[in-house]
């Protein structure tokens, strides 16, 4: 089973909004398993995506409720741990693909790319890391080239 | 959606292995998940009930990598963790059934209690609470009237 | 450095809060560090004792914010993880010292069990483990013996 | 009692170290506790430096050993959660110095913002936020005005 993580922000763009339904259904026509944080806007957005080609498609909340998630989930996890579950998508998902986001969705991909997965970004966060550190986001246009980047590094 | 946990030890008794097996396959068979800890043993016996019959399992594990769960999982959540990721069981969980079982168990069946979850014991620990305390597992023979009663207490 | 947990009600009996008092005093008085969850109670009295001993107390909060620990805590941890921190408390703790307790306190006992911990029980859960399993608590009468033998078990 | 944390590498620069140095100093004399990782590099130096002025120094550990923590530790928290213990230090603290760091850093940077908290970086990262999006991080060329600037937005 492969995982691919979706992040973004709770509220977003319309264009964002779109770029995240095609790549959920990018992500569940290729029989991965999507992740999120279960929420709305961009989560919400790619769950929909993956949910209408019949893909699996895990939410890891924030709260305490598993009744808190949106409705195209298969599953919800409700971690009750606040923003710690961040570090619960990114320890599960082979890559993660960001979209647009704020600050909840920067520590996604610096916990990412920390812990050695392939981040590939989607009109998300751009980094200028300090001296002798690496740029460690990719950057797509697209969600079906953000998605065959991601299944291209993870069988790498 | 409605989420039943199973917990109970990562090795155990032929007879243990049976009850988790059915109580899987009644949980699955009402249409509710699955949850569970993803490894061997109890865990594993119920996710391949759940699994015998078309439903949804979801193993919560304590180690950093999703592959690391039985086979039988529809997906798997690398916590990276340990045994802190049994509060996300208890959590996530409307009500726990415990099978067996040894301390780690035990914890599971202390958190989901003092979370106000209904817990239904299939010949696992019995507790000498001390006075003043009650009694928070409800102790049943089978399967079928196990789960019965969970569904149940989370109705009521 | 030593670490000792002391694990019990946020609210408790005159006999328990002096039980834990006197056990935080001895706790300081041998140059450990006291854990606890920092709320008021069992956790409260033992912070009280240990503090007036010149001690170091850390009280590991389930919510949000470092202001909710009790007066007596020489620093207090905000985990914002709900009944998940009970991990954390017994991961940090070199033994655990249980004293009365409900749920809450169970699950410190079985996950301090399951950690390969000393669990010493004053006036707290007495346990009927299912065949096959120790009962893992050492029950003590006294504060100055509880504490006398889980250095003892420590250092062995 | 104010709760303030450094973060930064593990591994980092003469002039990092020094940097770190200088700043727990600061956040000693002014009695506030510092917080941080609890390992080497710019933690330790930290560490060391509020440790010389007789400050109280908190490690948040990734690992699941108390003994793992560096020597300037007035007490050790084993999480045995990974990186997920970032959001546990964000969470405590008031405030947040960044001092150089990679993605780890980038990580709690990130976190703090999400969380409300105070960043002062110190020859850290640099945000380009996406559209809309404010950059979070207020750059501060010394350790002294680097905590007397956290102190004044805790006060505020």
């Amino acid at each position: 089973m492969i995982y691919l993580a979706v992040v973004g922000g709770s509220s977003c763009t319309e264009q964002e909004m779109e770029l995240a339904r095609e790549t959920g259904k990018e992500i569940a026509g290729r029989g991965a398993v999507l992740l999120c944080g279960g929420g709305s806007g961009v989560m919400e957005a790619a769950s929909a995506g993956a949910s209408q080609e019949g893909g699996i498609v895990i939410g890891i909340l924030p709260g305490g409720s598993a009744r808190e998630g949106n409705q195209y989930l298969t599953a919800a996890i409700a971690t009750g741990m606040g923003e710690a579950r961040n570090a619960i998508i990114t320890r599960t998902a082979d890559a993660v693909i960001a979209i647009g986001g704020e600050y909840g969705t920067l520590s996604e991909i610096a916990l990412a790319i920390k812990m050695g997965k392939p981040v590939i970004g989607l009109r998300s966060w751009r980094l200028s890391p300090p001296h002798g550190v690496k740029d460690g986001i990719i950057e797509k246009a697209g969600a079906e080239e953000a998605v065959e980047t991601a299944f291209c590094l993870i069988n790498y």
